[in-house]
């Protein structure tokens, strides 16, 4: 570790940015007309003493502002476990969200957009709240750094790269253009672009329930696939047209948005030959496909729109990791096992590599897949080795073990993390779905307890405090938090 | 495909010498006096025919016995099949079974050392099918191509090898000697002393239920990590003695075999060093140990010793994939969701490599955890790489990579099985603990149905048909099945 000063300056500049967007749910607050007592003076003080601390963190300035890999990896953990740490204290200082462990779960599961809740009953909690709830996802959406650096940058190239490899280190995740800060603003202005289309098709629709509020909320929960809704029923209540235009969200920003930049710049053709956008497609369409024959065999709802708005609505909702539900499928209308199924595949493999969303990813899913082919093929004629292939472009090898070492700490934590929660002695599918929705970042389950109707509140403090650092570990993509654990990190040079 | 006439003439010994294993329950049947019209006749023909069509099947000899990898798989798969398909006659003729795909779950998971039963009263079954249902266990066991081998060593050097990594083809099954045909013999040598002492201790026990019958059905059952039992409770209702006899078989039967190998050579020493032992032996007795505390917290059974020897029994019997049970675990005296997790993770790793068990293997869990720290190494220090190591030597990067291609394959097999059983409607821990059940050889699952004291009856014949093929799968260790689906296999050059 040759340089903690750095470190300690790109905190403290994430805490400067924090208690600055902070202000907003603030405004919020104020004009709904809440109670200075409790959540404006919450948002307040904290936004204040994050400031002042995170000034006070940049006084010494670092003398080099080279940083290492390694240091990258710790840059990035700690800014994502400090910005839910720094986000819940209005939580908790407020009164709403008394406990530690509930308030640090639900400013996880808002950052790292997984969108599960510990709130039993969310239409009591004020404005400012559930606004600052829902602009996490849109926050934690593209990244923490991506965010910095889209919005400062005034450091140096080369350790910002690092910084964004370490955040967002799957396959892909290539530059568009020669400089970094220059590539982070252009992503974040499709980002802004689809949202504002988003908030119009909503707020504008003929949805008598989408007022201005849940106008902008779902569409700051859908742009950043997270999932946190303001009413107890999700989505459900909301007008068929209302579930159709959040669908259609959905599943635009599972896309890896340098598709969007390369429709921007003419280079449609490209994006048709994109094969990991041709896998997601067709696995949405397969999976609404059999989700809506399921449900017309057994005869569940009562019109076939339903069957297949229900269908494409959940599949879009999980493929891409957000998480809203317009119907209860586990309790109150129980879908068939085979439609259990398709849901587990798709928390399994998430949507396409460099989206908002999280899970595996697509294009991994398809190494592994191309990976083992080829072994079956090495082993029926032994000599030939041929490279693996992506839309044409030869995969490095490095890339398939990187691909291979996740899915094998993926498999690793999601056991783990499943373990660890047995403790509070839940059944085996809530367990297995509740630390499977918090690693790939999706929110809800199966099963009575974390379905698309219930929540995370009955499980104990520990369960909460493991399944939110498995939220963090999910959304960086497992290497930087596991980094952490390995001496070597820390390792004086 | 070079040489068809090869594989004829390979499947029709294997023909051959099952017509002859064939007379052993045959002989059973005429000791216990069994009706002549049913078991007997029905065991004589099924005989007859097979040695007649194996006679058959070898008339015209290959002119050349070089046999190719791909064949090897082909011959490999296709000779655990026919076994199967053989060995089911006599159940279905005999009117004792008299569906096929049932008759043909049963010996699939014989042979394959499943053990997992679709008979409901299995008290009701003659002996002779008892016993043929246990022997085939033991057959399987050691593999069917090795047992050809111990006995029929006529074949060129060379070519058998390769059958024999085919039917094999973990990492660390190295060649005890030179020549094939004499590892094959020491193999079996020690595998039938084996068998000899746990007959010795069962039957000369002070356990009054263990008669002749059952000591050496069960020493059969235990030694090929099968499952299958006579009893309807299965261990149950045998003394105390007889269980801690059998747990510590099942346990030897668990470690590689060159490992007796090694200490009848006077190898101790290496012995201690392999770590794969020390990784078992620590799995069972931390496994053993959480199961003990958390029976005693929960205060499930009356004694500690109880406690202890369910624990140990169930332990040693999942880890080596045997599958045998002294208690309905999940029902009747249903554990605390913690031993479920515990046994599931003993469902995923299984035994030693070189065993008779069946399931992912220690030796692969070992190299896959060991690459992805590895990795995480890598990530945090880019320029070093190390080579991974067992036991002090250098593992290949080749096997590393067969190890995660093979754990990425486990994965998707395991999971397409879930999806396809799905259809029968039943919840997914039935469906997806039958399938890892079936893919790792175990015998029992977890839930209602498939539990310790439940079976498989309740499958479709259509989930029976895909089980059936998923423990052909495993226990052949997913290549040379996958290989068969690849057009590159049938391919004339």
């Amino acid at each position: 570790m040759n340089n903690y000063r750095n470190i300690f300056n790109t905190i403290g500049r994430i805490l400067r940015v924090e208690s600055i967007l902070m202000l907003i749910p603030l405004i919020v607050g104020v004009i709904y007309k809440e109670a200075f007592t409790s959540t404006l003076l919450a948002f307040s003080v904290t936004a204040l003493s994050s400031f002042i601390i995170g000034t006070l963190l940049n006084i010494k300035k670092a003398k080099s502002h080279r940083i290492l890999p390694r240091e990258s990896f710790i840059i990035v953990t700690l800014a994502w476990i400090l910005m839910s740490l720094v986000g819940c204290i209005p939580l908790i200082i407020s009164g709403y969200v008394p406990n530690f462990f509930d308030a640090f779960f639900e400013m996880c599961s808002g950052f790292t957009t997984t969108g599960a809740t510990i709130l039993t009953d969310v239409e009591a909690m004020p404005h400012s709240i559930l606004f600052w709830r829902s602009f996490s996802h849109w926050i934690g959406g593209m990244g923490v750094i991506v965010f910095i650096l889209a919005i400062l940058p005034d450091n140096k190239e080369g350790s910002n790269m690092h910084i964004l490899r370490a955040e967002s280190p799957g396959p892909q995740v290539g530059k568009l253009t020669s400089k970094i800060s220059v590539t982070a603003r252009i992503l974040y202005l499709i980002y802004v672009a689809l949202t504002v289309i988003e908030f119009l098709f909503l707020f504008l629709g003929p949805d008598s329930k989408m007022d201005l509020f849940s106008s902008i909320t779902l569409t700051l929960g859908t742009a950043g696939t997270g999932g946190f809704g303001v009413l107890n029923d999700g989505i459900a209540s909301y007008a068929p047209y209302s579930q159709y235009v959040i669908a259609i969200f959905m599943l635009l920003f599972g896309i890896n948005f340098s598709l969007f930049y390369m429709i921007l710049i003419g280079k449609i053709k490209g994006v048709f030959k994109n094969e990991e956008l041709r896998l997601y497609l067709s696995i949405v369409v397969i999976s609404v496909a059999i989700i809506t024959v399921s449900l017309t065999m057994n005869n569940i709802y009562g019109t076939f729109e339903e069957r297949f708005r229900h269908s494409l609505f959940q599949v879009a909702s999980i493929i891409s990791t957000t998480g809203y539900a317009t119907t209860d499928y586990t309790i109150a209308t129980p879908w068939t096992t085979i439609c259990f199924m398709v849901i587990i595949f798709l928390m399994l493999t998430g949507p396409c590599a460099g989206s908002t969303g999280g899970g595996i990813k697509l294009s991994r899913i398809s190494i592994l897949f191309k990976s083992a082919i080829r072994k079956i093929k090495q082993m029926i004629s032994p000599r030939k080795i041929e490279p693996l292939r992506d839309s044409g472009a030869v995969i490095e090898e490095d890339v398939v073990q990187g691909a291979e070492s996740f899915f094998v700490l993926y498999m690793i934590i999601l056991f783990v993390c499943t373990f660890l929660i047995s403790f509070d002695g839940k059944d085996l599918v809530t367990n297995f779905t509740a630390s499977l929705s918090c690693i790939s970042n999706i929110g809800p389950g199966l099963g009575n307890v974390v379905g698309p109707a219930g929540n995370f509140s009955e499980f104990s403090s520990f369960s909460k405090f493991i399944l939110s650092i498995t939220m963090i570990t999910g959304r960086l993509e497992l290497f930087p938090m596991l980094a952490l654990f390995n001496y070597k990190t820390w390792k004086t040079r």
